[in-house]
């Protein structure tokens, strides 16, 4: 079904590898080591496949020099294979079509601006100054609500909202149900009750950012919330008001940042991790999965917290044991004392 | 105003139960023990409400024999009132029409397949190639896209999306907000920026499955995301690319799973609980609410992590002692040395 | 751009408060301490910015009387500024243009009711029997599903889904992706496989709540999960069946409340906390970030479990120890029953 087609020389030379054994091989998509076929490409990267590699039927293995000896098959050799493969693999992908124009079901507000060359979908709603760029796509039901703009060839997949004062860059990727721009959880009590504080900022986003589905990121109060340029974003992450996250920052899926905290450049953030607000995180910080930053970071590494998992059994005894951990250490003092005394 | 009604024997009849009391007595509808009225049917399962039959006012009550002494109206002795329960109560759910043909504001593929019999709600966009089979009911603003398929009477709520390359199995059951075969979160860090990588599988969702409310199931990244039958995930769940899950496993809100997870049939994993990447759980494996499996699990089991909630102040100290635990563990090596030594 | 402005005096009467300075000031917005401009008003609440006040360019600011000898320009004195702040600056928001009437692509059942002075948006999808009352705004692809209920003057942003039998006080605030009235996650399991309970109740949602941005609401099994007036929910909160949310009680991004708690008034859950089934809070008790409430709690106070976060070397040595915590425990008593019998 497939159309798309290279010969293993040409994507030698399309991406400055070198290319071992038969060049003239034709290659018309990727695989797996353990799946993919005579014409399609496949990579070993994680040495904990390196067993896979003698077994590959595939057409051509993108890898490291050292694991040329054992590629019974053509091959095009690397300095980083993963990297080398995210790009060959790219020629691969299908993306959907992307008609330019405006979908007749889509609703565009009058003094909304929208490039001729830019793809609105189905059911898309564009509110008052809104400004779409060239090359933009927007998928079905997305909608850009007042004053927002998305920057030159971003794409919304499906059904994202921007709520209002939302600014993406260019090259912008953001996945279905994602919700940029709504109100930030301000409020302040008052006797017996609450009061919502109008949430009167933005949001930014830099460029070539992604954002992933069901994602929420919340507008300031009164500044911005800022995602600088290259910051990844899985599904289901939230990013409260005010914060700041520096370029080149990933976090994995279902991780949290409260308000106004801010996070340097090329941090990592563990699956389901949360920041406490007003805290601030060095760059190049790591945090491990589920744990909780409660405290500002100053220097890089990686930090967790969290206890192990056991068998509940076990577990339960350790947990109760827990609760009284401060006397315990009480108690191992006065042992160390009156030991010290005999 | 509901016209649903049986009499108790012929409910018993129906599902092959054993009837006590008023055979003729017509039930209408279903009700708690506290608050169900004598037309209604109520159910007891957990002796905790035990202290609750003596005094219900339900028309009749599926319970175990052991209770039928205490129950002062009809009965319906069953060996699992729970199950029991639930398949009598499914009489008297009213579902939303859903009349078959499709809502003149839905945007259908050229290629598309729809059966006539299926139903596709107003706002529905259909994408090229996709197939949606007999008896499917699609809500309001689903999104089904490009090269997926929904299998037959299964029941997209409203505001679903399949994003490409998604297959459900029959009679699938998916809450509003749910993204299905989204980009899993692939990135390759070159030098001084992330790359990254297609995401070129699809998602493969079993017979009988059901997926909550905004949960979100990635695509693969060359092989495919896998449910196998009778998976049932809550609400807010994140399930990574290349997770495979097996059949019959249930898993509570805001459970995550990493990429390629492979997590057995029959497990059973708590809300919020997480599973880091590339790890897998055997058959009957359950996982306590918030805890973090990190490493493999063989054995079925209960397994756990986490620490006893407590009040603040307590817990504080605790928990400082925590970052000392390691020494702790030495000085109480060394004063049993020295003890032995006297 | 803006033509709301008013004078610091004007302002002083409005919310009697006390102004000092140049009471012609006039005022068109508002600022931090650290940004605003001279024609913009700001606040200091929180003593960590007192330093940013002797340098402020702001028109006017809200602040205590203790603060006033260091403030360089006009103020407005109050016993809680943030509160004040919080008033004042509502003045300053600008809302999306909402016009009566329902747009033309909307899709109205027959039976439902839509008060004239209502705004339904574009994609808006009514179902049979649902009321809309006066005031109230459906943003964009809001669904409101049959025998749901939305009360005067509440605001449903955008792409809101309110499955069905779900009803809404008045001034409700609902933020884009929330789900309301989904179906709880019941089941039961007979033999091997899962069978689904019918959730045959619904959700009531008492007057001047909030809900965030992919919050999901699950609708009681047989009763209503019920929230009482003023709950503020932050986003990515899950709420599972019948819940009873007392009032006034907020909870922060990713809280997760399992079924049938009963949480009381005035609480305050931390971001990513959860709590789990059947359980009941008393009135005013305070849940600290990613803690789980395991246990009922009858006195109001704060409460936390975890472990710190540490430098991920540190950490590792301190969690392995954890394993082993009950036995350590056990050597201390020995070692102490040693140390009494010298």
């Amino acid at each position: 079904m497939s159309t798309i087609h290279y010969t293993v020389a040409g994507l030698a030379e399309r991406f400055g590898l070198v290319a071992s054994g038969d060049g003239a091989r034709v290659i018309d998509g990727v695989g797996t080591l353990a799946g993919a076929g005579p014409s399609q490409l496949s990579f070993l990267s994680n040495s904990k496949y390196s067993s896979q590699l003698a077994a590959t039927r595939a057409g051509v293995v993108v890898l490291r020099e050292a694991d040329l000896a054992t590629c019974p098959t053509a091959a095009l050799v690397a300095s980083d294979p993963y990297v080398a493969y995210a790009k060959l693999a790219a020629l691969f992908e299908r993306m959907p079509a992307a008609a330019a124009g405006i979908h007749p079901s889509a609703v565009v507000a009058d003094s909304a601006q929208v490039d001729p060359g830019a793809s609105v979908g189905p059911g898309c709603v564009i509110g008052e100054r809104a400004v779409i760029a060239e090359g933009v796509v927007l998928g079905p039901h997305c909608i850009v609500g007042e004053d927002c703009t998305v920057g030159a060839h971003s794409r919304l997949v499906a059904r994202v909202t921007l709520v209002t004062r939302v600014t993406l860059g260019q090259r912008v990727l953001v996945h279905p149900g994602a919700v940029i721009g709504s109100d930030g959880f301000g409020l302040a009590f008052e006797r017996d009750h609450w009061i919502k504080l109008p949430q009167l900022g933005g949001v930014r986003v830099g460029d070539d950012c992604e954002i992933g589905a069901n994602t929420t990121i919340d507008r300031g109060a009164l500044d911005d919330t800022v995602l600088e340029e290259d910051v990844r974003l899985d599904n289901q992450i939230q990013i409260a008001h005010n914060v700041h996250v520096g370029a080149h920052t990933a976090m994995a899926g279902c991780a949290a940042v409260a308000g106004s905290a801010r996070i340097g450049r090329y941090c990592m953030i563990g699956g389901n991790a949360g920041v406490l607000g007003h805290l601030e995180l060095a760059d190049r910080v790591t945090i491990t999965a589920k744990s909780l930053v409660t405290h500002s970071i100053r220097e890089p590494g990686e930090y967790s917290s969290g206890v192990p998992l056991q068998d509940n059994r076990q577990w339960r005894k350790n947990a109760a044991r827990f609760k009284h951990l401060d006397e315990y250490a009480r108690r191992l003092s006065t042992l160390e004392k009156d030991s010290d005394n005999e």
